[in-house]
Formats: structure tokens, sequence, C-alpha cells
């Protein structure tokens, strides 16, 4: 079980304390050797990166998650780059490629991180709309959870500059700031107005709510309404 | 760069060629040494199992996906347990989960695979609605496309004994089969009748449409219209 670099992050970004959560564009650099692997990888919009976290330490099995200073967690419920076989795991979208080199948006590895493995994004088979965790950390502020609402607007196949996901995102940003207090609430339930299909878009992406169980409705109004058990508010669109 | 066995697969399937495509219902067992590592991961619904594909081979770097037999594609571009570094990445629903055995739901991995990493599935950095991928190999049939349009609506978050999913993945069956002869089509618009939720949801989890580029519209008939450049059908429901 001995890994080899297939390859090579080019970042950026060098010192992990310098990274932002969600990561910078960056590029992979494919060593020579392993050029003829990549024969038609432009068939896929989106890969994984897998690399070797080779600043990490394997040790301990318990840490402090990033926003969570005082909840020790196992590593195995975490993404943190501490734990005993430190493989670093992150889809990203395909920007361009130049023979070897592919250049990625936001990737979270530092330069000259090891790449171990290049896989495709396979949506019938990594694609979990529905998948649920408890809240780990708190994020650092509106503005955090504005980046994160517009990567995952992004991963749905929106263009993040349409006025409808900017505003969509605001909306989501406040209401989890100001309403849940940055606490995440389940079973958030979104009204939005009829016909308005690019917001009912966006909030799929970013609360991945749906008709079929309630959780997204249509409403004759100029307004999205926003609900769960912890409160609701109104915004006007 | 040096791995080591955290757990192991435990799957009723010792023969890589007895594994169904998807996988089977399996338990992954960890290593009493590391079961610390669990601590709170019942927080996540669905996990990646990362694991050392023992029995694969690091070479050539270009095969023949399965159901394509004449076209070699880079190891980087497929799944396959071929390549360099053979580490297999599967996403699993957790099931249950009794001190350092989890049990999950299918999981492509042969019993005694040795698991060297479990990440928690994380929706807000992993789920890439809009990721594409030309296609690469054709599936076996239809009974093929059927169960991986269900594993679909299970990580979609649906119950798949619904009679709207199973209508929904019949519908779609159907259409891949017989008016697109097995082959990938870009740009499939479905128009379902207005208020069934429940149909929309399937429709989102199995083709990927969505209101707001007019992939996915409603109607006042109670039929399914599925239409792509190479053909249209229509289905009563």
């Amino acid at each position: 079980m001995q890994l080899k670099p297939i390859g090579y992050v080019r970042s950026p970004i060098a010192d992990r304390k310098q990274m932002p959560p969600l990561g910078v564009p960056a590029e992979v650099e494919v060593l020579p050797e392993y050029a003829e692997g990549l024969l038609h990888i432009d068939k896929h919009s989106h890969l994984w990166i897998l690399t070797w976290l080779h600043t990490a330490t394997r040790e301990p099995l318990q840490v402090n998650p990033r926003g969570a200073e005082n909840a020790v967690h196992g590593v195995f419920a975490l993404r943190s780059p501490t734990r005993p076989n430190p493989i670093g795991l992150t889809a990203v979208g395909v920007r361009w490629r130049e023979g070897t080199r592919i250049g990625v948006s936001l990737l979270d590895f530092v330069d000259g991180t090891p790449v171990i493995d290049i896989k495709p994004y396979l949506a019938t088979r990594d694609m979990i709309y529905g998948a649920t965790s408890a809240q780990i950390g708190r994020p650092a502020d509106r503005e955090a959870i504005r980046a994160s609402l517009l990567m995952q607007a992004e991963f749905f196949g929106l263009d993040i500059a349409a006025p409808a996901v900017e505003q969509a995102a605001a909306i989501v940003a406040h209401f989890r700031a100001e309403v849940l207090g940055f606490h995440d609430a389940p079973g958030i339930r979104v009204t939005a107005p009829e016909g308005r299909g690019d917001l009912a878009d966006a909030f799929m992406a970013m609360v991945r709510v749906r008709p079929g169980n309630g959780s997204l409705r249509f409403h004759a109004l100029p307004a999205v309404w926003m609900e769960c058990a912890a409160g609701r508010a109104e915004y006007p669109v």
C-alpha cells in the first residue's frame, strides 16, 4: 500500500494557514510519465482530485473542527487533514487543460501537494442531494456563508453572476445569520414566486429544498418566504 | 506515502467478477485501534468509503471501460480499479452502526478490501448537480439503467417504493433504451403535470432537469413529455 505521486498541485497559496476554506483557483500538473492516463479526461466537466496531505499529522484520532473549538470529533466524522491516512479529496470544475496541466476551480490544497489520483466526477454515482449532516462548526461570518452558497450554486450549474443567484444567496445568508444565529436548522421551507424558475433553482442549489416533500412551494406574491421551526422571514423579490 | 488499513470491507461478494456494477449492501469494519476516530460519525447520513483495491493492477494507463470494448480511455477519465494508485472511492448511505461496524447501502468493494479512510459526505462541497460527462460505456440493458436510476432517486432523498419514483424510473429507462438506443443525449427536457411535485422530484433526481433553464416544465395534461434533439415520447401518468 505504497503510493506514488502522479502529479503536483500548483497553487498561488503555499501556506496552509493562508488557504481560504473553499480554496482558490489552481492547477494540477500531471507528471509526464502519467500523461497517457489523461486520454478523454475532457469528457468530464468536474473531477475529483485526490492528494497526499504531506504537511498533515496522522494523529490524533480526535480533533476540534474549525469553528467548533470545544467540540471534539473523530477524524472520520470530519474532513480535517489530520487522519491516519492523510488523503485529501476535493471536487473541482475543470476550467482548461493544456497537455498535462489542468486548470481547476476552487482547490484547497497548497502549492506542491502531491496528487495521487484523478477521477471523473460521475453525477449518477457521486451526487447525493439528500445527504444531511448535523452541524459541526459555525461559519466565520455571513460572508463565509455567502461564499459557500455561491460555490454550491456554481456546482448546481447556475451562473453565479445572475441576479436571481445573487439575490437567493443574500436571502439565505441573511436568514442563516440573523434568524438562525449561524445555527443549522433542518427542515427549512422556501416559498418562491410562481414562474420564477431561476429563484427555484437557486434555492434548490443552496437549501436543497424540493417540491415533492413540500419544502419548496410557490405562491402568487412577489416575495420569498423562508421558514423553519426556529423562525421565519419574508423577503421581497 | 505509506498507507495503513484502518478497517476492512465485509461483503457477501468475495469475487470481483460477481460484483454488480452498483455494489451490494455491506459492512465496513473499523479496526479497534481506530475506533476513537468514529466519534460523532452518526452526524452524517452518507459517507465516502476509501479503499485500497488490493486485487487491482497499477498498469496500464489506458484501458477499455466496461460497456465500451473498442474505446480506450485514460484511467484518470474512468473509475476503473486499474490506476497507478488503486484507490477506491464510493459514496454510501449509512444504514446502521454497532460500535466499529457500519452497515452501508450499496458498496462495490469485495469482501476483505482494506479500508484506508472514511470521510463524511458534505452536500455543501460534494454535491455537483451540474456535473456532466460525455458517454463512456453503454449500460448492459434497460434493467441496468433502472437500477442506476433508483440509486440516484435514493441519493436524492426519495422513497424508491413510491409510485411516482417507480413510474419516473420506468419512463426514463424506456426513453433511454427505446428512443435513444442506449446513447446518452444531452439536453433532455421534461414536461410534467402541474402539482405533481413528486414526479418533478423524481425527474430532477434521474435526469437532473431544473425549472430555471427550461429543462423542467409543467403543463395541465396528465402526461409526461420527454424530449431531446434525438427524439421525443409521451407517457400518460
